[in-house]
């Protein structure tokens, strides 16, 4: 299997060394053979290539099996041009992969939970996967330019019926794997393209029987995250709902350096990332956390390659290094030993097996 | 003053009524003078005149001081057409008489703080006024239609330069009778509209500049709301942002059925609502609670009316309430008394003076 590596800015070169190392250790241990090929994205591409989303990086995702990305960002672009910022190569790669269907989930870990802004009751048992249309609507819709010799603007929400329908499904058929819930999430009685996101929603619901459906508006599913989160399962919605409902999500569980995501396609290519970002003020210093970049490495196993053992024994190994009290300076356990990002990454290998 | 009253649907004419008695007696208190007069909205106007915003009621609506609004909504319209349904009310009441400006301030109140899905440490201190654009964006703009026979939909979010302008300015003015730290939130790494956005604040940032600026974009300020409550002062943003982190803000702290709102235009005229919904469910059950309303009341004395004195004197009789360990079902207070609608509001009475 061919996979490119995406360090991109920040803390990324640090976590993606980590993921290597634990994929290299799976395929010694279960035998397969996968080949890494790295390269550029986001600032640090801006600085070599000019271009936030240089050509070969895009040649080379596009005949991968699958795309792991550190993160991109940070200050030092923060006031080029649109054209020259780090998202831009972010956004692009998804546009280019057609990776329309962003899986979060989001599941507190138990050594951990005592860090949720939540309280203890409200978070405990919650298990949500939030699934974000990604390359449609206000994102990418256009016009999106200003008017009136500068004195008006305007940027333009559109979709497609079948970017709708594909994502809605995606959300019908995770919720079948899962606890059969699906929470619709739009905002139909304020724009056309929510009413039309729903009536597909109705429409589908006679395909999954077996799925109870909710509608929830946008704003009501903001107020619902943080009063009670355990009464999700899969949470489907827009590409810019989807962006702040998921990071809002995000923080729930207290640990966001722990938490993972995949952009996917439906034939299986995906590109996966941890959620948080390119942590600029801790770069280089050893003491990211590598975990939500290895959970995403572990995703990419389970999502695109099907090797669901394989997976999950990641996951394991990560659990039972928090079990054990070892930790990132982001994070804390009681009686806990904080170590870096290498030594946590050393650990999580003698896990395996 | 001439005040007009729009009870609106489910428990809209219970508080409603609430306000009204505490409006009287301060009235009668400071010697003031107000009439009322009642018109339809939304469900209810719909039903008798088939019209959520009945001519005649945007007609009083124009020549009064101020107006007051229950709340709008139900299952007994979800259903209907897009033109018929109770939103249309409230989103034309808004366009109608130009109330750029909803104002919702999110504190809580000691004695419910305990309520609070957040952890107290976390959520203590907090004291955010949430300034949002009212009657633009995604709101309004058009087209906002199916395109290509139904296979494709588009919404516009159109904002002009000086819409943008003054509801920044009424941030900036904001901040600055209070703690002087204005958020500006966008989404400026994606949207042309948020760039045009961030370059007013940047520039108006000359002319407060007794006002420290923080730019957040709005994935990260939906995370931010939930970890540090406390390290808000006035939050600006536009019409849909506003409308989802308002709601989520509105949670923060335990007691959505307290939260007044204000929505308002540069002279002074102004519509004043509670936060919470039309609650069908205990319509007509005598046990809604009235604090929103009241509290809503209160802050129409305030901006509409500059009666500053008569506006605290309400907040401090309802605040005195709680205190003597009165609520009404929505909320608990331990070794509290739990009563009615119209028992809540007679305590309230005996609270003024
Ligand atoms: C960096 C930004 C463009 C991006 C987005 O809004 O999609 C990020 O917030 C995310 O969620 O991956
Ligand atoms: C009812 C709805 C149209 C309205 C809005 O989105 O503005 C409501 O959510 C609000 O915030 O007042």
């Amino acid at each position: 299997k061919q996979i490119i590596l995406l360090p991109g800015d920040g803390i990324g070169k640090e976590i993606m060394d980590s993921a290597k190392a634990v994929l290299l250790a799976i395929a010694a241990e279960y035998n397969h053979h996968f080949t890494f090929e790295e390269h550029a994205i986001g600032g640090s591409a801006i600085d070599t290539h000019n271009n936030p989303l240089p050509e070969d990086t895009i040649q080379a995702c596009k005949s991968a099996d699958a795309v792991l990305l550190g993160a991109v960002g940070g200050p030092k672009w923060d006031s080029n041009p649109a054209h020259l910022r780090p998202e831009k190569g972010l956004l692009g790669i998804r546009k280019a992969l057609g990776l329309f269907a962003n899986i979060r989930p989001v599941k507190g870990f138990s050594p951990l939970l005592h860090a949720s802004p939540l309280k203890e009751e409200i978070i405990k048992d919650s298990d949500i996967l939030i699934i974000r249309e990604l390359t449609g609507g206000l994102y990418f819709g256009e016009p999106s330019e200003r008017r009136e010799n500068g004195n008006a603007v305007v940027d333009t929400l559109y979709y497609k019926r079948a970017e709708m329908e594909r994502i809605i499904d995606k959300g019908f058929q995770s919720a079948r794997i899962r606890n059969k819930h699906l929470t619709s999430v739009d905002k139909a009685n304020v724009l056309e393209s929510s009413r039309m996101w729903r009536e597909i929603v109705e429409e589908k619901m006679q395909e999954y029987p077996d799925v109870t459906v909710e509608h929830v508006l946008v704003d009501a599913a903001a107020m619902k995250l943080i009063t009670q989160p355990n009464r999700f399962d899969v949470l489907v919605t827009e590409n810019l709902f989807g962006d702040i409902l998921s990071d809002e999500a995000s923080v729930l569980t207290g640990s966001l350096g722990m938490l993972p995501s995949a952009s996917l396609r439906t034939d299986g290519v995906g590109m996966y990332e941890p959620v948080h970002g390119s942590a600029p003020d801790i770069a280089g210093k050893g003491i990211a956390n590598p975990f939500g970049m290895i959970l995403s490495a572990a995703l990419m196993l389970r999502f695109s390659f099907g090797l669901e053992e394989e997976a999950s024994e990641i996951e394991r190994a990560v659990n039972e290094c928090l079990e054990q009290g070892y930790h990132t300076a982001d994070l804390q356990i009681q009686n806990g030993k904080q170590v870096g990002t290498k030594k946590i990454t050393e650990i999580v290998l003698e896990n395996l097996t």
